[in-house]
Parts: structure tokens; sequence; C-alpha cells
């Protein structure tokens, strides 16, 4: 009987799902090589001014007592009280700047950009630091504007369930808040309890959900912004519907602040579901993990919440390093973690169920679990975001791309990566060579796959074998080279995979009117 | 009991939903006047080129044989065949153009407008004619730039569900092309016959299931338009992430024309519901109304389709003037329609029966019918729908008004105009009285009111007492002046209600830097 196989108990214990550590507790006892000693083409841009004495006590007086300043100019302060501030969370990329600040008030983030546009005072806005391409650390002297201080949720409508909150909301706390009203955030990631829900505007994070909530493009619905000017653009409405004008807000999400620095969103929140599924298949190909995910959609259609893509390089890694044991008995070339949310808890079970089995009936999957309660259901989901993590701990070193790509040939770039790499006679079991593996993971319900290869050290053969290699291919499929993680420092050389020159070049033309003296976030974005 | 009271039979017959006349069966027997003659305040601005028949042949050798040409310079035109492109669908506002353009790729598109603002020939973009706001029709003698011929659909992945499309599909072909697939557009309005899919990105449209299937910024996920200076911009993806640079997309959805061109699009589209549900109740107050939709909201999450709102004098006025009759017996201050779209039709009709009966228990609604088959749905669907047909049979005109407010305060605004409206001695039911009454209804779930007044006769003393103060009432509560209906030449005056000063001030700018010569769409929008 099928439905005995599937809903099998799953043994393991409850698992921490936690991947991020909390940001205040680094302490950086080995810091990286600052940003420009590593990128030896970066040159400070002598038009930016150099941060002085007269400067800081500007600032003193535009923050006042609300918000707080770390000042590097001043002897009394420990150097170390800004490496939160200059380096990233992965301690990969390290800035200098010598002044951090954490206003307290729209006013203040005016009165502070307007300055330094006066003095053309280089500035990088910081809202959580978990970006992954060095977006939210300064390269050379930015001054960083964090807005770990502008931290209330101001309004709640119940009815319409939209919430109006300061960008410098910890995603987890603005969920945490909607929990108890029976709502929910409308996306979720895995620096939930680091990131901020201004940073997941600018960066227009997708997440884990995206498939069923949507985009930050449909559920932001008012923005207000600080222009480098200082001009503060009050567009914050709480309405579903307004058409009037141009909807300035949209270019703001996803610009990393590249414009302006995001200080309010207002943003529309489905309600809570009340029942969540999980279920883990086994899946003999990539064509039948397609047909899987066909019918899952059929299936599922309004409560699919989750369709995520392991390989069976990634589970044995998961194996290995988690010390967690398989939830299927047997190895897969592929596996599948599909989630439902909705709001009735027996009818979910039933058309999941109904799935597992129309799928193991018509051979499209190999095996299936359920997860039967709380505790299973995190062990699943364990197996798909444990595997950055043990994939840390394989080797010294991973290349990570975070690409999307048109389903039918989302997988052949794994494929294709690992051919190369053994062609180029660097990936291989023993030792000489540097490439352990490549894995390949992602939200495939999104198009995106994470692109992963393990080295036993860097090398820059493979580096050189992969770049630009893996963003022509993607460009050749008329992929993204940056689905989720933005561009940074680290992507800004490659946007010409995926936009046009025509793009790029209005993006450029829009940076002009929007910050003639260039002072936010320079070096890079495009 | 209940569940039978709320299962009642509904004895009417089937109505045809079908409220916009198809476009080429207009003949214009009666043309309304010139659109400037009706707006005195409006003049051609001479920095336009008039047109000349040597502009006329360029164009030809532009379109050639592909696509087509009404000149209105050669004597041997019919003056109507331009009728159709001047006057819009309510045959309200009326241009003089003397040339009509219908090419057939995004190649001529590019061509035409780069000739237009070298020679500074004035353009309007056309599409299904539409709107109601006097968008898509010449104002002056601007160049009508209609994109109905651009009508193919590219392509469509039946695993992602992303369909690539011209601008000139209709959205009713578009829908039925996805319906053959098990497929939706996500989006459906009354016009789907007569608008097509470029003309609703370009006016972000609503519609009647924004609740459910979200915004055109959500589920747009790639465009190719043209600018102004005839630059192709070709960032036509079919990515659900790609976070690589400014999405310069956004700003064309619902940029009405005033930018450039859309000439292609791709969208995602949800599986198609197999099994629609609708409910028609009688609520007491707007009070009650507020408790049904957080009520349904929690009983019908993840699939509610839409939230209708209708009060009482709108269901009169369809009583009178449709010759259907009412779903329930009763009288009812207000009536709300829900309708769930789902993949289980077991599952939807328990959560709907259960959404009924908890509302009749809890005293929320005082009676409620529920849909037994297809030709019901329609008939309680036509008790919405058929407003706006009824309100026109009413007298000899209709002030329109398409606000979005927040939902606390949404008919506060109906209330208060009607007082008003009393107070100014201008309603009651003597023939003296130019007003017959004041209704209100619309997608409450999108908190989208419609608020119309029927009068025996339009007259200036209406007017003057109803504007700006509408736009006054909803300024102050931070509603928007402009839910869906967009800009166009009607509400362009009105903007600053909606948007502050520094908002409007730049999307001129980016009009400058997109529209350096302005020649796209002018007298409209902002």
């Amino acid at each position: 009987m099928h439905s005995l196989q599937c809903r099998r108990v799953i043994p393991f214990g409850k698992l921490s799902l936690s991947l991020h550590a909390p940001r205040n507790a680094l302490r950086f006892v080995h810091k990286p090589a600052f940003t420009f000693e590593s990128y030896k083409s970066l040159h400070r841009d002598p038009k930016y001014a150099k941060l002085s004495e007269q400067d800081v006590q500007v600032f003193k007086s535009i923050i006042g007592k609300d918000g707080s300043l770390i000042d590097g100019l001043d002897k009394s302060t420990d150097p170390a009280d800004l490496d939160a501030f200059n380096i990233d969370w992965m301690n990969k990329y390290r800035g200098k700047t010598q002044l951090a600040l954490k206003p307290k008030t729209t006013q203040q983030v005016s009165e502070i950009l307007k300055y330094c546009n006066q003095k053309k005072l280089a500035v990088v806005p910081q809202g959580g630091n978990t970006g992954l391409v060095g977006g939210s650390v300064p390269v050379f002297d930015e001054i960083v504007l964090n807005l770990g201080l502008m931290n209330q949720i101001h309004t709640f409508d119940e009815i319409s369930g939209v919430i109006t909150l300061d960008s410098g909301v910890i995603l987890e706390n603005a969920d945490n808040f909607l929990a108890e009203k029976g709502y929910m955030f409308p996306l979720d990631l895995g620096a939930k309890g680091s990131c901020q829900v201004g940073g997941c505007a600018a960066t227009a994070a997708g997440g884990l959900r995206l498939l069923r909530y949507g985009s930050l493009h449909g559920s932001i619905l008012g923005m207000e912004a600080v222009l480098p000017d200082g001009t503060i653009l009050d567009n914050l409405v709480t309405l579903r519907k307004d058409n009037t004008g141009l909807d300035i807000k949209q270019l703001f999400i996803g610009s990393e602040g590249y414009l302006g620095v995001i200080t309010k969103l207002s943003v529309i929140c489905p309600k809570r579901p009340s029942s969540t599924n999980v279920a883990f298949f086994g899946v003999p190909s990539y064509e039948n993990v397609l047909k899987a995910f066909s019918e899952t959609r059929s299936h599922l259609t309004e409560i699919l919440s989750a369709f995520e893509l392991m390989d069976n390089t990634s589970q044995t890694l998961v194996d290995k390093y988690s010390g967690t044991q398989r939830p299927l008995e047997d190895e897969h070339p592929f596996y599948v973690l599909v989630e439902t949310q909705g709001s009735n808890k027996e009818h979910d079970e039933q058309k999941i169920t109904a799935l597992v089995e129309d799928l193991l009936e018509k051979e499209i999957i190999s095996d299936g679990v359920l997860a039967q309660d709380e505790s299973q259901l995190r062990v699943l989901w364990e197996r798909r975001e444990g595997i950055t993590e043990c994939l840390a701990k394989a080797g010294s070193g991973v290349y990570k791309y975070d690409v999307s790509l048109p389903l039918p040939v989302l997988y052949d770039l794994v494929n294709d990566t690992k051919k190369r790499l053994i062609e180029f006679n660097l990936l291989d079991d023993t030792p000489e060579h540097p490439v352990i593996d490549v894995v390949g993971f992602g939200h495939m319900g999104d198009g995106n796959l994470h692109l992963n290869i393990a080295v036993r050290q860097f090398d820059k053969r493979v580096e050189k074998c992969l770049e630009p290699w893996v963003y022509e291919w993607v460009s050749r499929h008329r992929g993204s080279i940056s689905a989720e993680h933005g561009l940074g420092l680290l992507k800004k050389p490659f946007v010409g995979y995926s936009k046009s020159k025509e793009m790029i070049h209005l993006m450029k033309t829009l940076k002009n009117v929007f910050d003639p003296n260039g002072i936010m976030l320079p070096y890079k974005y495009v």
C-alpha cells in the first residue's frame, strides 16, 4: 500500500533550523582582508570627501540623543566597535569606515543624507548586514548608515492585514507580531532572525515561499524613502489599488540602496495558515522532477507553498556532515520537498496524500514520506536548509552561484558544470584535485537554482574554469545571474550577462537623476 | 436550519455578463463633442509638429504590408474610419487625429517612435480603447499608435505557467488560450473581451480578483518596451527571480504610455481553478460588513477570490432596471458577494458552507444564499456587475468616482456624499432636483469603492458640490483618487490629492529622462 509507505514515521529528533549566527554574537577573531586588498582593481574615488572631525560634530548634532554613532576618528573608540559595520556576516568583505550612524527617525536620515550630499561624503546603507554579495559593508571609507534603531511597528489593520513599519524592523520580529494577530509576513528566509524588512525590500528578497506569497513588488503597498539630497518621498499608503502616476516605489524595491534609503514600508500580509504539511520524495530523474512539479501544482494549486529541489550529491553531504539520517531508505538521483500551507488541516492532508499516491502510482517518484508532526516537518526541512552548512564543512571553500533559469534547462547547468570541471581535470576524489563535487539545489518552484562547487582549497584554475563560463551559460539560456542575492560588489561586473546594454545605460541615467553626486553605494550594483 | 436557508435555490435564468459592447460594433451615430471643445483650458501645444503628407509616406514605408494605416490626409479616406481611434468606448472623449498606425512588429514601433521623436510629432498609444479616463484617444491631432495587430502569443511553458505574448493580445483570447492548458490569466475584468494585455499592464489594471491573484506588479515577469527615441528595452525574461539591477519594467506598469510603449510581456499564470463557488449575503450594517470580511478571510484564506460590496440603493436600481429578482427575500442595508476559486469542489463547498453558517450564527449577516450551479452563479454576479448598466438607465447621467480607501472609513464616503447633496438641496425624489441617488459598491476586498451619483441631468451645481470635495475627502483619509481607472485626461488635474509634490516632481523628472521631447501622451497623466 502506497499510503502506508508514504506515511512512514521518521525517527529523527528535532533539529535547529537557525543557520545564521545572530549578528551581535560575532566578535571577528579572524578578520578577512580588506576588500580593496582582495579586489586590486578597485580604487577609492577621489571625488568623495574624507571624513573630518567637523563632519562628525554635525552628525552628532543631527542624531542627538535618539540615535547612536560610532566615531572611529575619536581616539577613545575601540576600533573593534566598527567591525560589525565594516565586516559582512560571512566574514568575507571588509571595509574601513570611520563612522557608523544609527539614526532613529526619517528626519535624521534626511538631514544626514542632505549633509553627505553637500559635502560629497559617500554612504552605504546597511540593514541586517546578512547579504551574500558584499553590498551592505563599505569598500573603502564610506559612512555606514545603519537602520537598526528605526525598528518600530507603526500600525496594523486587522481587517485588511496591512502593516506599516520602519525599515529596521527585524523580519522575524515583524512576523512574530503578525502571528499574534493571525497574520504572517509574506516573506520568509533563512536570515529572518537578523535581516531587516527594509533590507528585504531593498534587495527584493524572494526567499522560501515566493511561489505562494508572491514577490515584494506585489505585496509592498507603500513606502517612505529618502533621496540622496534629503528629500523625503512619502508614499506610505496602505491601499491595494492606487493608480495615480508612476509607481516610483517599485524602483526602490531591489535597488540595494543605489537610489536612496527606504525608511518605512506598508505591506499587505496574508492570513497565517493554520495547517502546514511537508512531503519528501525520491525521484529517479530530472525529467520526472519536472513532471512531479506539474502534478504538484495541479493537485495543490492554492495551498502549495514550497517546491524545493535537492540532488543526490547534496544529500550525501548532508548525510555525512549533519549526522542526521536520510528520510528515505534508498538513494535517489533527486529529492523534492513539497510544503503546503492552508486553513484546513483535514483538507490539506487529503490533498497532499492524494498527490503522493498519484505520483507513486504514475511512477513519477520512487518513494515518499509525509511528516507526521512538527518535529518531522523540521527534520525534512533540515535536509534542504542544512545543505549550505554541510557544504561549508565538506572542504575549505565553496563557489556559490545563485541563478534563475527556465525550468526545462535548470539542472543541465549542474551537469554541464561538473562535466567541464572533470574535462579540465579539476574534479576528482583525490586530494590533488581542487574540486570535491558540484551540487545543485534550490527553490525550484521559483526557477531558482543554487549551483555550489565545494573545493578542497580555493584555486585560481577553478575560478578561471567557472567564470565567466557559468554566466555565459546562464545568459545563453535567458536566465538570471543573480536570482535573489542581488548584485552588490560581487556581481557588479557581470550584470551585462542578464541585462542588455540599453537597460544598463538607462539604470545609470536614472542613478544620475536620483543621485547626481553619486554618494550612495559607490563601487557597487551596476 | 441555517444551512437550508443558505442553500435556497435561486429561480433565475442565465444572464449575459457582457457589459462592454464589442468595439467594432460601434458606428458612432451620435458623436461626442471634441475634447478640446469640452475642456476649454486645453490648448494644442505648438511645440508639436503638424502631420504632413511626407510624414505619412515615411510611416507607410515603415509599416509596409504587415501592418495597417488609416490616413486622414488622404481625401479618399472616409473620415468615419478614424472615429474608432478618435472616440473612446464611452463616447465621451473625441480627438482629431489624422493618422492611426497599426504596426505589426516591435521593430516597426521603434522606427515609428524614432521618427516621431525626431519630427516632434505627438503620439498616443492605444490598446483596446476601453479606458474610463480618456487616456487612450487623442486630445488634438496626436498620432494614434494602436497595438491591435500585435496580437501573437509567442511561448507558453506548461510547467512554470509562464506565457510570453504581444501587447495587443485581447485579454479574453489570452485567457482562453490558457484555459486549454489548464491555466488562467492572473487578471479578469469587465472589459476582457476588448481590452488588450498591454493596455492592462500600462494601466496596472486590478479588476475582479486582485484580492486573490495579486497585482500585475507581481505577476508580470518580463517586458519588452520601446522608448520614445526608438530604443528597444528587451527585458522579456520568464523568470520569477531576477535581482540584477533596477527593475525598470515596473515603472512602465501603470504608466499609461507616458514613458514609452509596451510591446511584449511575459506573465506568470496560476493554474485554473476547477471549482468556483459564490455566496450572496444580506448584511444589517457596514460594521457587520467589516466583520464579515474578517471572518471570510479567516475561513476561506487561500480560496477567497472576490469579496464585493453593494449597498441597498444599488440593488434597488438593479431590481428596477435589470428585470431580475432579488436573490434574498427581504431588503438589507448592504449586500456582499463572496467568491471562492479552488482545486477541490468538495473542500471548497465545505469551507464556504461553514463560513455562511458561522456568519449566520454569529448574526453578522441576516441572510445568505449559495449558488447551486453555474447559472445561479452568474445571476449572483449579475447583481454586482449589472449595477453600472442599471445606473446608466436610471437617469441621463452618472458621476463616477473610483477610489481606494482604508476599509474602516470606506463607506463613510457614500454617506457623507449623500448628506452633502441633501444639504445643498440637490438630491430628492422630485424632478426639480438633479440628483436621483448616491450609490456605493465595489471590490471591497481590495479597498476599492465605486462611488456613483446618478443624475436626472448633468448640472454644474452638482459638479461644484462634488469637486474637489470628494478628492479632498479621499485625500484626508489617505485614500487614492483613482484606484484602478488611472489618471488619463480626466484625473490629471487631481493627482496632487493622492501624491505629494515631491513625488509629482520626480515623476516629471523621470518623464524628461525617458521622453525629453515630450512626444508621448501629451496633455494627460501628471
